[in-house]
């Protein structure tokens, strides 16, 4: 089988360096292009430390293009990249052919006029919206296989709708409300970045909220709600920024309008559990964890039905940078090139 | 003005250290009488290490006592130990004319029943419910004052009700059901006891729910509601634990019966924090953290009024072993004894 | 290929679920018998978090053996155990024909009682130590393919020993005593056992020496030194416990006896580095660092040579999970059946 | 009497900060002015969170002085600025009768040469260089006393010169070499500036080395233990990062030239300890660590004595901020002026 060209552009930041380290254990997909600013030059086997000595051999980092034509011929590419700068390289991309997954917030919400009020710049690239398919690997397999343009979803994201749409059955008889409170590690808020929040002196010992007015990825929250329930559910979202690097446990409050019943919900989760290979149901609340998560693919779910309050708690746990961004974005690939959906994700 | 003498039975645990640390920078209360298995025979000023080498000059912790001979002549006790080693002394102690600040769970719940329910041992000493007074300093002073047994609140149960108790004429309009999502540190979840989920291997990089279907501080929580308020509330409460060692965050969702105006709101909490002295309103709730809080007696408060769900994000933050424990306790010996209620505690 | 058929008695310690790990991505052997207190009769894929749904089909956690009679046949054991339970399985083992790699102290010192010496235990299967191989791989390939019973090295022993051995030939012209000063995570520094010293409370922010005045990995660096050396060097180590999990940066001090030069020594680590798989050189010492190590098999090294003091300052890193105690272990084993050495360690 | 009037320049990094809590409890300095480019125009107050409400009323921060007109009458000022800002300020500051307590490098080296290559700047004050006294407080008090600049001191050079000042009467017997091996966090390693190396994401779960090469304490270690020496000690320093925020670690590597007796030493660390308020002796060198003296202004020192490799292994554990910086200087203040040196320092 001839191999996938792929390229990332953005390979230094968290979400660049965990595709290299995925795609090395990869071996239908050959990495052929990386830019990086900070490492441009260099041996990518030498500035990613956590790989074998000959893996990638001769790859270096390329500095980001600034033309089309210094990008080689390629089958995909990874933009992890800002949102300016996805705007900007997609429709050259896609006009040169490259298929892309695009791991920025660009292009996951459909109405630019809400993008551009909850990330608050200009939409630059506003016909690539309607082709762009959102890449929940397990709502839009159809989809993502065909799609040019797959919007990787956002971390909180993932956390919030695989659940929802887990139990999507159960959910058609609650409230048109759901509160969301969704505790991140550093590396989900806001990258390298914001450089004070996010400083060793900042975290350390520490637990705050963020965002509690507005965080961008509800509207693609809600957006992917009606697609899969049918109708409108508001978001009630508070992030918190954890001292930890890896991980977003998230807890949400549902209300159903009837009385639910535990082991119908639980039964959903087992017989999901056994057909998904990334979603595992933890039959315990108190046994879903960020540890267990982390370095892995999974999206961890467990759930609480208070009686008494009549209150659905609901938990998942995702590793941000894998499930909720790079491991993502290579279980898309896989599923755009019609390969085993898991391959290189264990 | 003669001092007043104080014992401390427990006092090598985080809480019996916090009050020791405290109270050596109290000028009316000598400590005269601390108890540790750990620590019998040991100086105290050279087995706390933060004192100055002549504080609590001569003064060494004695075992824990087996009658009541071995208590000296006290004017207070701070018992700072399990439920039942606390259920065992408190009678003796009151007998001997000892005033108590119970830090245990013991005497927290009127009802024997929710005691014996949520706590899972037999109240030995229910005789005692009645007289003791439950030690939330800011709401209920003037029984503190005349107390002979103050039942020192849970932290957790801190840092949910004086919240509430604040916004009471608001809460009226408020449904019968509260979420309590709270996070604390691994001082406030467990102590020294459980030893194994309380491994820096366990809990480091890691966040998890735990007791996600009934927590021991739910009852006495209910219970003081229902007297500042004169109505039920019934509270969904999941905790977490966090991996800082200090501190606890709780994020309540209220959800009002009419539309409520944020600026009511913002209005009491700054009287509040104008008259209280260990209030703090905090008016960005993105700026409220556990740093802020942690080795003070301050407990911060801050809140979102998200209008479009109709859902009062009501946040607060305090230091589990100082406000939440030794702190509060030393507050409320203070004002027993008719002193400045902060005196030592800045 | 017939696959190797490997156990391991003790799975469920930090080491005992590295190998679990590692040995999950091992084309060529068969893990058939794990056993663990904790975990008895549980599934392995469903209690080591990390690994995929069928991965281990049906394997499932057996309680420690008692007898010989409940260890099914294999090809080889790692003994993951407390020292007194290798020194009573490996001659029944071996009487069985079952090839150990035994990651306990027991087999590393030849000397009898310099064993019970730093071990404070007495030594019950000394017949075994003249037939034990230490298993440094880098340094006795040879010897270990033949083993039947190889004494898989100390973690902080390995990041000790395999610069030195590199550097052998300069080290000649020094003096007979070198300073180890050596830094680890708490998962090199007592395991699960040492439940206060490595509780959060006690490690978080927090770093601390331990066993200043003799730590029990000293005789078998001075014994190995010897070896390779021919001549006797004095090791004076200190041992600190970090805030971390994983890892061990070691800091040696050594004393020429004449001057050396800098470009001799990066010479010889740069060819090493090209020779051997899991050895890199780090030019410059400042970007030596655990991170860079944790998770893999790789043992880093770097060196400042302070001319004026005429110091040879030598660094290395190691994951003591991995190089120091799993990941060596499989690499052992692969030398064992003449694999390729590094099969399933990256 | 009347209060001492004091500023600060430099009011909002971890230094400052930690003067602002010190002198909060100060009977006899009243702070009238602080500086910050953060706070400016803010409450002393509402920015520093661990005040008490109605501490420093009033008090706000004001910008950094461009001219000597914008500082309020003064007797001392603290300078927590760059070195660069350290230079330009004391000149006019001492030419106006005000006091100098300089927290940066500028003043500690007396050879100007040597400051300049060690920082890598101009000096712009050499004229001041003969006057500023070095601010060890136990071992300069009578010059402090005295002076109008104090230079207090490097946070390495607190931990390792008050040990080797100590001990000075057996170090006359021991080679002119001493090895400083360094840990500390991350508060004394660089302070807010350098973003990279000290975000959360790449101190976690690390540790590492840094300025292997040279580092810019050694010349004022040197200089100072050529004093109380009597003779020239080379010092070979590595420092490294530790995942903490607080707190320096310092082991030193000493040799003796005769056999020395570990009862001498610890006879004179004993007196020591009696006599200086700050000065505490750990008999156990497996006691010390960090967490017994953050935030106190504590030097914890204990040894070993290797007598099979006559090495003497000398640990000391300071909190940076404090007995390295904020509390060392409010120490020197207390001296300057005649007070209880301890004051407002337990």
């Amino acid at each position: 089988m001839k191999k996938i060209k792929a390229g990332i552009i953005g390979a230094a930041g968290f979400t660049g360096q965990e595709l290299i380290k995925i795609l090395s254990n990869h071996d239908f997909c050959e990495l052929v292009y990386v830019t990086s600013t900070q490492y441009a030059g260099k041996l990518v086997n030498e500035s990613i430390s956590h790989l074998s000595k000959n893996c990638y051999d001769g790859l270096k980092f390329s500095a980001h293009p600034e033309t089309l034509n210094e990008v080689p011929s390629l089958d995909i590419v990874f933009l992890a990249v800002p949102d300016e700068v996805a705007m900007h390289w997609s429709p050259l991309l896609l006009q040169k052919g490259v298929r892309i997954i695009d791991i920025s917030g660009s292009f996951r919400i459909k109405e630019k006029a809400q993008f551009e009020l909850y990330y608050k710049i200009k939409h630059s690239a506003e016909d690539l919206l309607p082709k762009a398919v959102y890449g929940m690997s397990e709502i839009h397999r159809k989809q993502i296989k065909e799609a040019a343009l797959v919007a990787n979803p956002g971390c909180y994201a993932t956390s919030v709708l695989l659940p929802l749409f887990v139990l999507k059955s159960v959910l058609k008889n609650s409230q048109n409300r759901v509160i969301v409170d969704a505790k991140s590690g550093t590396s989900g808020a806001g990258g390298r970045k914001e450089k004070d929040t996010l400083a060793y002196s900042s975290v350390y010992e520490n637990f705050k909220p963020y965002k509690v007015n507005m965080h961008q990825h509800i509207p693609e929250i809600e957006q992917e709600i009606v697609n899969f329930l049918q109708k409108q559910i508001n978001i009630r979202m508070t992030p918190y920024l954890l001292p930890v690097f890896r991980g977003i446990l998230t807890t949400m409050y549902i209300f159903p309008e009837v009385e639910w019943e535990s082991n119908i919900i639980s039964d959903i989760l087992q017989k999901v559990s056994a057909e998904e290979p990334f979603i595992r149901y933890i039959k315990n609340p108190d046994d879903i964890d960020l540890k267990n998560v982390q370095n892995t693919n999974f999206i961890d779910i467990s759930f609480h039905y208070d009686k008494k309050n009549n209150i659905l708690v609901l938990i998942s746990a995702i590793d941000n940078l894998v499930k909720g961004a790079a491991g993502q974005a290579v279980q898309n690939m896989n599923i755009m090139f019609s390969l085993d959906e898991t391959h290189s994700l264990f």
